[in-house]
């Protein structure tokens, strides 16, 4: 995890599932998401997580170290696995832009 | 941060704030956020950004380790000052209550 004083790429996307499709596409997110953050440098975190009553309405956080590792996560094998087996899952995507203010964590002091 | 197996309470803040107090009011969330995170054991994550663009729409990302830290989290002295002193600052407030999928971040593996 980055220190606090670090401002990340930090992204929201929120994401309508097909919930016929649901299951499927819980599958690919959670491949994906592991694979980026065991093996990527710079995807220093993603949650996915439902909003609680309506599974099929997705949220996922996103924090890269910077822009150019967002841009390598785009081009990852993983990453492009996931937006071609879930093309046909997903009824809508937003992507919210943020600017941080702060970001704090526990563990954060003993990172670099 | 917890290991992605373990499902913490997890929480997604959606506020508007007075622009005319905006300055005020980033004072006020960064230091309870300081304070929750350094000195509550349960207060695992509290990241605040705003949305690119609108820097008065701030969005919460929030994870406790279970219930009863985020009961103990409203209860915290620094918290009721965020509460009491941005009282005439906040426009409106969504609480995003979640199902966590799958959380990943850089370190999980070597917390406990």
């Amino acid at each position: 995890m980055p220190k606090g004083t670090t401002m990340p790429l930090f992204r929201i996307a929120e994401l309508e599932i097909d919930p016929v499709q649901l299951d499927a596409y819980r599958g690919f997110v959670t491949e994906q998401i592991d694979a980026a953050v065991t093996s990527e440098p710079g995807v220093l975190m993603l949650y996915a997580v439902a909003i609680a009553g309506r599974p099929d309405h997705i949220r996922v956080v996103e924090v890269y170290a910077d822009q150019a590792a967002y841009e390598a996560h785009l081009r990852a094998p993983h990453f492009l696995k996931y937006k071609s087996g879930t093309v046909g899952m997903v009824r809508s995507l937003r992507l919210v832009e943020t600017d941080p203010i702060i970001l704090r964590a526990k563990g954060d002091e003993n990172s670099n």
